[in-house]
């Protein structure tokens, strides 16, 4: 790394991981004003960052032993741990604060902490909730979990990366669950929504001619989720509204449009059995939320 | 049915099948100052709606006849037929328009209408895109399509719902078409949220803690619609902002957390096998709207 100017009154940061989201996170480090120092596994990915004022460390333990704060982002635990657990870089790590923000399972999640403790490592656990082009914007929104003060300490920091943070409680995997869940419904819903546009398709519809319409399915979504939140809170699983049976009468219009089309049916066949197994459990008056509680019966 | 006051300047309407979403739309009807006549398979299923000045009429011949306009909504097109190819109420039916707005195929729309043309009656095929509280509110959505003459000569009386109606061309497929993609994508991203609350309870979170989060990915569906649209149409599925290989890691994340806790991932684990093709296909520097195409290719 060459030499790095004094800035002793300034805030300190080091991304370890320039996939799209790492690169986003040092840029709205610098766009705030912090030193920042990068480093990424394969070189060359540092892109613009450096222009605008990155350090590229030349390996992870110059990039954690350059400032006070790291935050890893790489794509999962298998590639952090394959970073982290370097023996240089833990000893770089020692004593300093590491800032997960990769996404993985609230297990992993628990674990790293586990090992972080061992290693002297002072160690929080977050998720980013919004695509890479949020970062540094107000529509950001980060989740932290792990202990209070630490968060407390470093909370003006990660504001830097703009948009809303919530800490949600000291169980380092707590993030990771929520991140879980999160992510749960945004891929389930994209999935939906490419299977949608194929059936689209097959029936003469274009993508821009149905986006329009997509969008106002996903405008209806939000005040459903809480109102079928309540619903599982509750345990009160109303179909006033649209009864399972009214909702599984749907789904298999889907399947048997898509099958027709020779269109692979199988999320919402999968969905469809779901439906299907919880009105024979007697629920098809309830409403779709009923699902939620014949998925949590186990 | 007891004799009918004479209104002889008014719209009048007949509105077949009272489940919740017949019973809202016979009461914008009423609401809106229509001649509204109702009929259901089961009776007593008219609620409030007779003390608001509803016709009952005792059978669904009856009730086609008394207006020049009748509306069925009932669960799908076996219970439309069922009702509606019925010789007295096809007879009744016979110069009249037939406007359906229950969800069904496109195949079954277009084989609805073509019966409708033998029986010499009118006929439009629509869908209802909100749920059934948002009829007779500016939150409505209507889609129809049809003879473009005819679904002018009754855009006023239908504008009598509220909310935005769409007529999307003469194919009487086309609204069911739109519909099917439209319930795709809003019932998969329903079945992700009811695994996400159950995934979410298995960690300790409740749904109530959740849903505020799950709004904020809600939110971030539109404008991510809008840019995978373009994406199909114009056959580029840039995975730089997120490739399909980072999504996939995700989805295994969901996936072990899921299974981990005794939930069925099924829907997901259908998810992942899509995204794991895609990606076996090369594509897994692209983004997520990738799968639309490959799903696509049939
Ligand atoms: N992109 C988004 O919009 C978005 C939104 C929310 C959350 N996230 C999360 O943010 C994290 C990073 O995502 P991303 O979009 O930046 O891209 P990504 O494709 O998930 O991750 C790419 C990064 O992971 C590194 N990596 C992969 N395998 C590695 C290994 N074995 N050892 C060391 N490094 C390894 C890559 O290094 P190389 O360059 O050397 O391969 C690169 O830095 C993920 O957990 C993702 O789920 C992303
Ligand atoms: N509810 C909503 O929020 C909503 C939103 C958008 C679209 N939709 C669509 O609107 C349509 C109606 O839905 P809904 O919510 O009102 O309830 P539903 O449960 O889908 O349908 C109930 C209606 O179907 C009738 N029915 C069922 N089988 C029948 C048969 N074999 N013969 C005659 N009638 C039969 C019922 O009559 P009985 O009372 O005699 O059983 C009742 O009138 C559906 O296509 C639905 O997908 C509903």
């Amino acid at each position: 790394m060459s030499s790095l100017p004094s800035h002793s009154s300034q805030s300190a940061v080091t991304v370890i991981g320039l996939g799209p989201m790492g690169r986003a996170l040092a840029g709205a480090f610098l766009a705030a004003g912090a030193r920042t120092t990068v480093w990424n596994r394969t070189p060359g990915r540092a892109g613009e960052l450096a222009e605008r004022g990155a350090e590229i460390a030349d390996s992870a333990a110059e990039a954690a032993a350059a400032s006070p704060l790291t935050v890893v982002c790489v794509v999962n635990y298998d590639a952090s741990d394959a970073v982290l657990r370097a023996d240089d870089v833990a000893a770089a790590l020692k004593g300093r604060t590491l800032v997960s923000l990769t996404a993985d399972t609230p297990a992993r999640a628990r674990d790293t902490a586990a090992w972080a403790a061992d290693h002297g490592i002072r160690y929080l656990d977050g998720a980013v909730m919004t695509p890479a082009p949020s970062i540094g914007t107000p529509d950001a929104v980060f989740i932290h979990s792990g202990p209070a003060d630490l968060y407390a300490e470093h909370a003006p920091l990660l504001g830097l990366l703009g948009g809303t943070h919530a800490h949600l409680g000291e169980d380092p995997g707590r993030a990771a669950a929520y991140d879980v869940a999160l992510l749960d419904i945004f891929w389930t819903s994209m999935t939906g929504y490419a299977h949608a546009l194929a059936v689209a398709k097959a029936e003469g519809v274009s993508a821009g001619e149905l986006a329009p319409f997509a969008q106002g399915i996903g405008a209806i979504l939000p005040p459903l989720f809480a109102e079928f939140a309540k619903d599982v809170d509750s345990g009160t699983y109303s179909g006033a509204i649209n009864p399972l049976t009214s909702a599984l009468s749907s789904i298999e219009h889907i399947v048997h449009t898509s099958e027709r089309h020779g269109i692979d049916a199988s999320v919402m066949r999968a969905a469809e059995a779901l439906a299907r197994r919880t009105v024979a459990l007697g629920h098809g008056g309830d409403g779709f939320s009923r699902i939620a509680e014949v998925l949590g019966r186990r």
